[in-house]
């Protein structure tokens, strides 16, 4: 798998609102995925949890993720990224949330109650396909 | 997480050519995951491999999995499997491959050479959202 930082395609691919799914590990070591919101930015992956989430105590204990982001387009297209969480902060004011809801949803959080933990990852290696092969150099990732 | 055996909307659910995302575990014990084809039959998953694929080495060393299947036509309905590849073998005549691109694309896989291998999966838990929500009993899941 290819280190960081992405080619400018994958940049540009992974700052569309796509589907994406979280891999974490759970107590036991085991994988745990689930599908996510996030955000990218300067090569970081900005995640959001709810605070009741079994997830956060996983991140808590083991800041090892991954995520496979999907082209809404078609999702034989995608990049998976593959890092640390290297910054858990509680989500004040609900300023990342909604930030992730106005990127997919055009609009603020509507959960107003729960509180929130945000996670920051740091991706340090990723790897993507485009069809049947590897994302090359100039591959229209976007559109 | 529920247990097996999953609700019958569920099945349903899954018995769908979805998009999906398979984790698994590094060789260091970190998450991997990947965008995959499966196929749903009698509560167990079926993933092919190309025999080259590290993913096929992480699963040999440990055969803890998880599956997170998304709709296609809204990705906030979502199901994921947690269990353990009980069954690898090779895929003789890419009788598996082709069972999985039939079912994706319609056609026999195009890929005559390279070697597969066929997983089963075990499903041991399971869960999936609705939404904002947990998936409940009734939720159309499907369409």
């Amino acid at each position: 798998m290819p280190s960081v930082p992405v080619p400018p395609e994958v940049d540009r691919f992974l700052r569309e609102p796509n589907p994406a799914v979280m891999g974490s590990l759970r107590s036991g070591g085991g994988p745990h995925t689930v599908a996510t919101w996030y955000d990218w930015e300067d090569g970081r992956v900005l995640i959001s949890l709810d605070d009741s989430r079994l997830r956060l105590g996983f991140i808590r204990r083991d800041p090892r993720v991954s995520l496979t982001v999907l082209s809404e387009d078609d999702w034989y297209r995608h990049v998976s990224l593959i890092g640390e969480v290297e910054e858990l902060r509680p989500d004040e004011g609900l300023a990342d949330i909604d930030r992730l809801s106005v990127r997919y949803r055009g609009r603020p959080y509507a959960n107003r109650t729960s509180p929130r933990t945000s996670a920051w990852v740091r991706v340090d290696r990723w790897h993507g396909w485009y069809g049947s092969r590897p994302v090359r150099e100039g591959d229209a990732l976007v559109g």
